[in-house]
């Protein structure tokens, strides 16, 4: 009979197995403990973080890559520190699971007075508190339920690629329940062909679609989340017609594509306004992912895929999930009807970096997004902090097979070296399965700015134990110029403390010696990027490498320097 | 006229100065830019925190030295990270301020969908998860009424010692505002007189206090937040009964007292229980304040003064505010009726330390925390972090006018060190008001394990760069010792990642050179510890000042060596 059930735990952490999670972030706490003696029993690898927040972050940027993420915390102390990760994964669409190890029943059921309480009795406040920032949620209290419970918020989570919380009393841990939904990997529930909707909606797309002389595409960041990559890709290619990404939804399509054009800025707005058809997958139109709503396409002309529904101007037409409907869409759909045009669009692989000299100074101006291109290679992921680095970002160019994950509505600062981490052991463990696209190493790429390092610089230190193939770009700006940009560019509220950021792997505990040895660059010119960038311990190793690029304070991209600008109009203005 | 009104941000501001915020902390986010340029001009200094969470915990440890607090954070992902800090102060009775920047009414309004949002026009979670951490919160949306809000939320902050929530939006913080309230300090509301309650509790304390004959008093840590410190110094002073404070409660009376015998254990739980009187002030019966409960008096024979209510028994007489009721008590108290005993204690200043060699291992079961009694002046704040430390800590003998902050209740590890930032920053700021017990300098000496000190480590950067007075004690014994304790004492999730921590300072930017030059010492051996404490570096120092002290993995004070015992057990029982 006790090979008919298995425990809790087990049974919680098999699910995310199968589901693809092959490491789990998270710190110890004694009210997760018992429940940790399980994780590697499960298969999974634990990764312990330095702190809560960073843990979250790690899960989303492990999941944004490989499907699915997750942590695991202690009650109050530890998930609360977790709450702004978690929220930010609900704001962007990342699959993350936050599982946290809660004191026994019988300490809950008798308001008993202990740490990591108010010392009140009151247990729930935690539970409410993140209902705000998770699309569904399980306390669980009943081995009976249990199961069910935890398969349907892992359904949930996936389904609508937001994070959700477990809650798991440490006396359920080790309970039995039956091991038998653990044969089958957890399915989603499959979407019902729904008549009239769908009639409807395709044979307007379709029309519109062969009437169209004039089309363009864009491809947005929620194309990942509501898994229609493949699809998107599959009608840029087929139909050829001209293709803009948002920022979010860079790298989504491949930018050497002839009729990629990059990322949809204010200038292409008069030519996408002037379109018969656009064609809009996966839209998120926050005013930091849209230029400040400048970017947005007219409604009128404009068909929408959305997650779950298709939107035709301004009539949305429901449940319709779009990884259902697109396949539908190109089954039906008749190459020859439909037209092919001259944008008369500039690519940007045509468009040449600004002429520097080696004695010059490096900066944004000057093409640094622009020129550090030449160093990325296939397989690359690269992840560009909020600040100067997300927006510089959009000048990247791409090779194919690269992922760009920059920041976009949420904009947490500090965010993005944990979820290096994460995207990094993600790549890891898809590399372990042999199921990242062929390739047996690859790396991770960062560039964040000096400010933004400073909030979760001790992640380094995971990322650097792991030994994780990780190069960090730190843009040495003195302080939050960001911020500088929009609002108080002299004030000593935006300046930061100077650390020697170059002395960090050797804090954070980095070998000095072997192959993953760190190594580390102070860039000023350009001479000295190109000497960092085709250096030999650049090119061939290992551990984490680390380039400190010192820039002006002000030296911002587009749209910040529009921003700036704004700025200094205001202060002529005496306001 | 303009005189007679002022912006509402100096509103605030001006009024949280005159409470005693001298110092305020936090980080610049677009939602508060232009809120943060009226902290100066408010005769504030800014304390530019690395992140939220920190700039709580800071904001936490200056309330608790200065009796307010405060922090600006900015809408969502600034105020979610500081969450953790806030609930702690909430458990723990410390009253923080939490300032945050909003976007501007427009926005929340219209639901626009803009960046540090989760995309979809809802602007009010982050004020419903807050309203579980926080006792009031106040959202200002109209200038006539926002004085009085600010002054109410303050009131409550106050009144209870616990954090409040200020939510601004960007567009109401130039507001003009009537100036007159600020001519007067905010005064909190009066106690008013409850003849029969108060009567009824006078009569029942001194009807007991009179024919106690074995009577105790029992220094619990609310004392501090109830504000009666000075009311229980002076009982304890003047009865001169034996007194035992708890964790929580240490420091709050003088430990050279005659009649003070230190924190109270399990040992001498059999004679507590043997008194006939047992006076509690400001009871705080969390588990870990309590040695597992082992420690609380008899409810039979005990008088607890609760913050706002009195309890003899069972029966709670309530509305009796303890600094009201307590003076009223002092003024009926006739001392020549009390009784006067030997306890035949031990008073802790008559046990001398292990004998240990100079070329011996330091250890906590050789003496750590009771040698490091040596160590300590009038005037130094003592810290002592989750973990060993905090318990540990009970061994100190500390000199008059030192106060010590530990780990209690909430027990977030990583607290600490940002909480020493905010501790010693308000002792700066009270030397520089000639309001700290005369004194011209003092130090703030931090005790840390290297497992804590990892989550808010970039703190030490701004504790460098503001020049403060800290002593840091690093514990280093290999990972989360206290984990270790309590359950999986060799499991590899209880492990972190090894720093070299003494490159911490030069890593955080500190001079090498100058009077604000850090220094740092490395300690395997009570020789090596001597050597450090007696350096006329460290003596005469003034800049940041680091001991790594190396221990046993294992090495833990009472109680935790009982709950490794019991560890043991359940391994040897196969469980």
């Amino acid at each position: 009979m006790e090979t008919t059930t298995t425990t809790l735990a087990e049974y919680l952490f098999k699910r995310l197995h199968q589901l693809g999670v092959d490491s789990i972030f998270g710190l110890p706490g004694d009210y997760n403990l018992q429940l940790l003696d399980y994780v590697a029993p499960s298969r999974l690898h634990w990764i312990g973080s330095c702190n809560e927040l960073n843990a979250g972050y790690a899960a989303d940027g492990y999941s944004r890559v490989k499907g699915i993420g997750a942590l695991v915390t202690t009650f109050g102390v530890g998930e609360l520190s977790a709450v702004n990760a978690i929220a930010g994964a609900y704001a962007e669409r990342a699959p993350v699971v936050h599982i946290v190890g809660t004191p026994v029943r019988q300490s809950q059921e008798s308001r008993a007075l202990i740490h990591h309480t108010f010392n009140d009795g009151e247990y729930e406040r935690f539970d409410r508190m993140q209902e705000h920032i998770t699309v569904a949620q399980a306390i669980l209290t009943d081995h009976r339920s249990a199961p069910a419970e935890i398969d349907r918020v892992l359904q949930q989570c996936l389904l609508h690629s937001r994070p959700v919380r477990i809650a798991i009393p440490l006396d359920m841990v080790s309970l039995r329940v039956p091991k038998l939904a653990l044969h089958h990997r957890l399915a989603l529930p499959l979407p019902c062909r729904q008549p009239h909707a769908e009639d409807k909606a395709m044979k307007a797309i379709l029309d519109r679609m062969y009437s169209a002389k004039k089309p363009v595409i864009i491809v947005d960041g929620e194309v990942r989340s509501a898994k229609i990559v493949d699809e998107v890709d599959h009608i840029v290619k087929s139909t050829r017609w001209p293709t803009l990404t948002s920022g979010f939804g860079k790298s989504l399509i491949d930018e050497n594509l002839p009729n990629a054009y990059g990322v949809f800025t204010p200038e292409h707005k008069e030519f996408v306004d002037s379109s018969d058809l656009v064609l809009c997958f996966g839209p998120h139109f926050s005013n930091t992912n849209s230029f400040l709503y400048q970017t947005l396409p007219r409604e009128d002309n404009t068909i929408y895929i959305h997650p779950t529904s298709v939107q035709i101007g301004s009539e949305i037409i429901r449940d319709l999930p779009a990884n259902y409907f697109l396949p539908q869409l190109i089954g039906h759909l008749e190459m020859e009807k439909l037209t092919s045009y001259d944008p008369q669009l500039t690519h940007p692989k045509s468009i040449a970096p600004p002429d520097v000299k080696d004695t010059d100074l490096v900066s944004q101006a000057g093409g640094f997004w622009h020129r550090m291109s030449t160093f990325f290679r296939e397989g690359d992921i690269i992840l560009a902090e909020t600040g100067t680095a997300a927006y510089g970002a959009n000048q990247f160019r791409l090779p194919p097979k690269t992922s760009l994950f920059k920041a976009v509505t949420w904009l947490s600062i500090g965010y993005m070296l944990p979820a290096t981490l994460g995207a990094s052991q993600a790549q890891h463990d898809l590399i372990a399965r042999s199921e990242y696209h062929d390739l047996l190493e690859a790396r991770s790429i960062l560039f964040i700015g000096d400010g933004s390092f400073q909030l979760t610089a001790q992640e380094l230190a995971t990322i650097i134990h792991r030994k994780l193939n990780v190069i960090i770009f730190l843009i040495n700006n003195d302080g939050y110029t960001i911020e500088r940009a929009i609002h108080g560019r002299n004030q000593r509220y935006n300046d930061i403390t100077s650390w020697r950021y170059l002395k960090g792997p050797e804090f954070f505990g980095a070998p000095t010696e072997g192959e993953y040895a760190a190594h580390t660059w102070e860039v000023r010119t350009w001479g000295d990027l190109d000497k960092a960038l085709t250096d030999e311990r650049m090119v061939k190793g290992k551990g984490v490498r680390m380039v400190e690029v010192f820039m002006e304070r002000l030296d911002v991209p587009p749209p910040l320097d529009r921003t700036l600008a704004m700025q200094l109009a205001r202060e002529k203005e005496g306001q």
